[in-house]
């Protein structure tokens, strides 16, 4: 029996993620195992705690990474806050909107949603309109939609409810570490992230964030949350109580690994971060633009960490994508529903947000595309 | 801002999991990130699943890991198999047959259960008696009871349940690696795991299997499954679909572990392994009456791999914890619920069940008895 992990290459992640991983985030997945209510991991929950809340712009005690991916972390928002029959407000423009729809219908959510045309962003006046009609307990909306490149208007969406009793529920899964996520400013109640996105870990955890009037309705429901696993008031109490009371076993390399990115983000600095991405951003755009490629989405609402371009007239997605992956080792992404076979997705997140990779994505798609 | 992973130490992990790390597996760990959709990952995933197989004893082939801790791999079999007032039997002689009542209870089960002394095995003829009486879809056992170190008569308990329709749902987290598990010769429909006790990983990942019977009352359910995360429908589209369809990212490092960890079990071989597991508990046994310590399990229900001995009298619990951590560099288990201050669990799980550990541990609890 031979073991294919020998057999792994070095691929260049410039995919919607996973992302390129730092060297030190590698050495940090393989230290030694620690129990997890050993007091020394326990000063490193707390070291990542800290590291979160200055990378979400937060204050809130509870803003800690939840044991799954990404997904994981939609769902403990919406299992946690919603009871049978909440009528919730989704504002969708692409998968990831659709995906929050499924999950808080399958919870007993009377589910409302706003739709706009994919490639486009959210428009904050139809918003508006809807808001003056009725009441929703939860809006929730993506605000980097992973789908299509857009960066949505999640600030002026937060304006919007500024002072109401809703609640808001903010996707930051490919945004966290990229573009600026101002949980406090922005009035977000809840907030989950991933970890291989801009944070340049490997995929597995899900950090998130709760407001106080977020736990408040946590902690009052009517109902006890039907997800033991995802249960915020019992997560609560392993990450935060004084008495660190055992929930369920903690991924602890994997929390290693999530310390080790935070710490790199915060040493480089946040507004250092944003601006290596909008660089590397730039020149990629005109690379592509000296390629004659194009971009899905329009310049104001283009993410710098999700490039979605256009596959060209007569280049074939599969193939094209395979030549990347066997001759020049870099994944890029596929499109997703209505998108796919129509663009593909690169993206610059964390770690890949290098000169070096601009450059080698922009000479594979120049055979790619023919221009030689 | 000093880096507090500099300062993890090596820890012997003797307690009730995370167990100590094969070498092998923490370089496995740190292998290139691949995308989770690039075809050699693909590969792994499929070796994964043969592994797996083997390691359970099955052909089921819904045989894959779940991205989250052994609770998420609990959670995702309620879950799948409940629905709205099925009537559910769960067999409770510890704090994982609890769990496994109030995760069902939340998702909208009828909770019946039969109750048995904690550190007592579950008695068959008892659950005879009440399958008489009335039909249960689902039947729940946990064959190694972390809490107090029983093993449960899982075999004959499938034995009951043979030709019905009920479904055998069974908690094997800390049995699997540790003692025989034969997933299809005992009937069993819906199986789970964790990965960090005897298959020596770090926490993570929820190895769990579903035979065909099980994998059809899925895909007939009434009602979409009421958590999007763990809906196995979907899950087994990306692990077992000729397209294999994105559901979530798949935790690609963890992945990578886990398949070395697998990997070396089978090449040690299954029987092996549980010898070795035997060994050693009965040289942790034969050290422990030396040292006048007594075991809370009747030796013919003890599982080899996690050993709850009576704290002695006059010992004070916390202290000799911190005794063993502190100047020994050893993590055993407290106890838990009404064993908490009664007992300590040693490990024996996986890669923790060697000569040097045995050594190891006797050598620290002769000085927190006074024995020196």
């Amino acid at each position: 029996m031979s073991n294919l992990l020998s057999g792994i290459e070095e691929i260049t992640l410039m995919g919607p993620g996973p992302s390129c991983i730092y060297p030190e985030v590698y050495q940090a997945l393989s230290k030694p195992t620690l129990g997890h209510l050993d007091p020394y991991f326990i000063q490193i929950m707390d070291g990542i705690k800290e590291l979160l809340q200055k990378v979400m712009k937060t204050k809130n005690r509870l803003t800690i990474p939840l044991s799954g991916t990404g997904s994981a972390g939609m769902e403990a928002c919406f299992v946690n806050l919603i009871e049978d029959g909440d009528p919730v407000l989704i504002l969708i423009n692409g998968v990831f909107g659709m995906r929050m729809k499924d999950v808080a219908t399958r919870l007993g959510a009377e589910v409302d949603t706003i739709e706009f045309e994919w490639g486009k962003p959210v428009e904050v006046e139809v918003v508006a309109e809807k808001l003056k009609n009725k009441f929703y307990k939860i809006v929730a909306i993506v605000h980097a939609e992973t789908s299509t490149g857009v960066r949505n208007p999640v600030a002026e969406i937060g304006d919007l409810l500024r002072d109401s009793e809703t609640l808001y529920l903010v996707d930051a899964v490919t945004s966290l570490g990229g573009i600026e996520v101002a949980t406090d400013d922005w009035g977000i109640d809840a907030l989950y992230s991933g970890s291989q996105k801009c944070l340049s870990c490997p995929p597995g955890l899900a950090p998130a964030t709760f407001s106080d009037r977020a736990l408040d309705v946590i902690l009052n429901r009517q109902t006890k949350v039907p997800n033991w696993y995802l249960d915020m008031s019992m997560i609560a109490q392993y990450w935060e109580g004084k008495k660190r009371v055992y929930h369920h076993t903690a991924p602890i390399n994997m929390l290693y690994a999530l310390y080790q990115s935070l710490y790199l983000i915060i040493e480089e600095g946040l507004e250092n971060v944003f601006r290596r991405h909008q660089e590397m951003h730039q020149r990629l755009v005109e690379g592509l633009e000296d390629l004659g490629i194009k971009l899905l989405v329009d310049p104001p609402y283009r993410l710098p960490q999700l490039n979605a371009i256009l596959i060209p007239e007569g280049i074939d997605d599969a193939r094209g994508r395979a030549l990347l992956r066997e001759k020049y080792k870099i994944e890029i992404g596929g499109g997703l529903g209505p998108l796919a076979g129509k663009i593909w997705r690169i993206g610059l997140m964390g770690h890949t947000a290098r000169e070096e990779n601009v450059h080698k994505v922009l000479n594979g798609l120049r055979e790619v595309v023919g221009r030689k």
